[in-house]
């Protein structure tokens, strides 16, 4: 077997895995080595085929002149359900309860690998959308938000509570916060966010939705375009939903603080990522 | 050459990838493939000379039954170079003054692939220290803290400028702000920082150090250990630094609003990082 082949899938590999959603010529791989097109072509459908088998994800190939590869992760149900099942598993202990019925998430949120498997299933599921930005509210959803970001290679675009001297001029909205029904403010910084972008909101936790839905409205002040909207948690309580159409992994369906206990379900990830495949 | 191998390489490749800081058993191989370990141990010289030669890291190979490897991320100053020669150069730009002399950095930070990058930096220049967490200040800071903790293998803890009812109980302290010398708050939830552990510090800028100096103070209060600081731009102009020692990658060195020119020069990476790997 020749090093030089062995070298190349491996450097190949690492250079995909870093470049996701991004076409990479066949040229560049084949200048990056010095080899001839025909060894390239043999080695990304070894890549391709490996991916695939592995649940890494997919080689999308671009015929023609201009074409070239394109890695998009791809995970299959078989691969989510586990994850899932063990962000239920998680969320469900009781040590979790604060009072007032809140939910302390800081540990999983503060793990990256966590972190990571959350944004490669959202990324995952809207891999085929045209996507130009990631949206989230400060501060619990940016971890998630890059996570998705960074798998889909698209920039970050974070609303915040109040305005800084650091975001320059800023448009500010306010909203009603759906369970407690309050007026709230949120701004975001004018430069952030160009007109007519295509937007996935990504959040921690979704109640009622209303600051999914003030930040729905945001994108209105820009002219942008909502493509979907992912949360890691939904609680099952909210009589008034104020989003429709989301994705979630996790679906909080009783907690009683009383009795210490949570009860915890699948979201809606494996019934509603098919529609989304459809449309 | 046999397909056998090939696919190894490459799933071996993502594997370690996603799994920095990790020492991974060659058992845990040879079952995954159902390969002699022999083999195994071959598969890996070839990926650890890849991963030197590409600059991707290295692979540290600890012997014995309890053995593997493990890979860390590790970049040689011919790659880091390019890297904070183009973000000297984004935030050279005029047209990121803001009044007041701040600097407009919100795309710089919202972009995965250079947070990735400054995130590899980092990691690289700690990867031989023993860290447990990486702790940031919300908000801009935490998609660097991520960025680097993903390399690190380790999980992020954010401090706030104010509690929330989803922190559960928290740890509140008051410290001096460097530059305009006001008292300010901050506070991180007590469960989220272990007692004892080893921390580094991950922040977006850093002017006189009163807010790394307040997350210092923090750390005191969790009897932690502070293990180093990193900033990605540090404003040359504070005569009363409160923090020694630290590793940045931009140094601000003049800020002219009147005439909008801002003077950018390399932080001290290269000069401290030597002397942080001989401690």
């Amino acid at each position: 077997m020749k090093f030089r082949r062995s070298e190349r899938l491996i450097d190949m590999t690492n250079y995909l895995l870093e470049h996701p959603h991004q076409l990479v010529s066949l040229t560049y791989f084949s200048e990056r080595y010095g080899s001839a097109k025909s060894s390239i072509s043999e080695d990304l459908a070894i890549i391709k085929e490996t991916f695939e088998h592995r649940g890494i994800g997919t080689l999308q190939t671009v015929p023609g002149a201009a074409g070239g590869v394109k890695y998009q992760v791809r995970m299959t149900e078989e691969d989510a359900q586990p994850i899932i099942n063990q962000l239920c598993e998680l969320i469900a202990s009781p040590n979790r309860l604060l009072p007032g019925g809140y939910l302390y998430m800081t540990d999983i949120l503060g793990d990256p690998m966590i972190v990571k498997q959350v944004g490669r299933l959202f990324a995952s599921a809207y891999a085929d959308k045209e996507i130009d930005v990631v949206m989230t509210v400060a501060t619990k959803g940016i971890a998630l938000a890059y996570a998705v970001a960074n798998y889909l290679n698209v920039p970050v675009v974070i609303v915040r509570r109040d305005s800084k001297v650091t975001e320059g001029s800023t448009v500010s909205i306010n909203y009603v916060s759906g369970s407690a029904k309050r007026i709230q403010t949120m701004v975001l910084s004018k430069r952030s966010l160009e007109e007519g972008s295509r937007v996935l909101i990504v959040d921690d936790f979704m109640k009622a939705g209303g600051t999914v839905n003030g930040m729905i409205s945001m994108l209105e002040e820009f002219n942008a375009a909502l493509v979907g909207i992912a949360v890691l948690v939904e609680a099952e309580k909210a009589e008034e939903r104020l989003v429709d159409d989301y994705l979630s992994l996790v679906r909080l369906s009783d907690v009683d603080v009383k009795e210490k206990k949570i009860n915890v379900t699948h979201g809606n990830y494996f019934t509603n990522k098919q529609v989304e495949g459809k449309s």
